[in-house]
């Protein structure tokens, strides 16, 4: 396997960590307190199930991709200049493959969930007589915006390494048969 | 490329565009009318947006998978039993494997929203005042739980879809450089 593609893997794992980390912490560290008709209320991302799970699984996802990094850096496979087809390379890549899809699907559906009640917190719903709250607690409604488009900046990231992932298994695939290896 | 892939593509598209059908149909059509405090309601996907959204993308996927499908069974690209690997060919087969993509992550998402809005109709939010409104409407409720549920076996269809998209494309490639065709 050649060697810049292992960077390209490489550097992207880095940046899905950093952009999942920022996005986690964004959204676990924004908080508001607010008097509202003479109460004291504060908000946090525990008070939008949407934003506490995506916080789980943007860590979830970070903690993933870090890793895959680390298989990048340390793993012999990878580095060895050889294509090692053994059959525990091939299940690894394929794992490597599967893994990397499950994520990027888990990432989107929970910030998509994740945008769709923010845009229910800023609109409301006069349909369910459903009030706005963004008008309330704006610096909490710009923190949560920004993990969103850090989250959606790190499923475009995962999107990209899992077609890596999907060039570093099929290319081992022989051209005119199905599931069928190379020089086999 | 052999012919077993080619049958195994066809038949997951053909599920696919069934079940894309079957979701929009099933929630473009889900209807619900009640007396709520003397004022007669009507509810339909249009008053929730992620629904209406969710319409749309389904009707949209469907209509690629069929498109796709007719490509399976008529494209002579695809049943020559050679391996064409002229330029248009590749590019091809690259279209393929990005729309497949696109359209997956597509419909993930608005159905992950769809969920979303629908678990706050069935839950309400004490934090935000919001009423619960599954209890009121609950056969258009039970229509758009079975629309969501159609939605992410269709998802699941078009998961697999992008992997023999994948296979496709990648098994060109060679296993030794980056980004090399096979042969050349």
């Amino acid at each position: 396997m050649d060697f810049s593609i292992q960077k390209i893997e490489a550097f992207l794992r880095l940046c899905a960590t950093l952009v999942l980390g920022l996005t986690a912490c964004t959204l676990g560290l924004s908080t508001q307190s607010k008097l509202i008709f003479y109460i004291h209320r504060k908000i946090t991302f525990r008070d939008l199930h949407a934003l506490e799970c995506m916080v789980y699984v943007a860590s979830l996802a970070a903690v993933y991709n870090l890793l895959q990094l680390s298989r990048c850096v340390f793993s012999t496979y990878y580095s060895n200049g050889n294509l090692n087809k053994s059959n525990k390379y091939l299940s690894w890549v394929w794992i490597c493959y599967l893994l990397d899809q499950v994520v990027v699907y888990l990432t989107l559906a929970t910030n998509s969930a994740a945008v769709e009640h923010s845009i229910l917190a800023i609109t409301g719903m006069k349909e369910f007589q459903w009030m706005k709250w963004c008008n309330r607690f704006t610096r909490f409604c710009f923190q949560v915006g920004g993990a969103i488009v850090c989250g959606y900046v790190a499923c475009a990231l995962m999107a990209s390494l899992t077609f890596i992932s999907a060039f570093n298994l099929f290319r081992l695939y022989s051209p005119q048969k199905f599931l069928r290896l190379k020089h086999s």
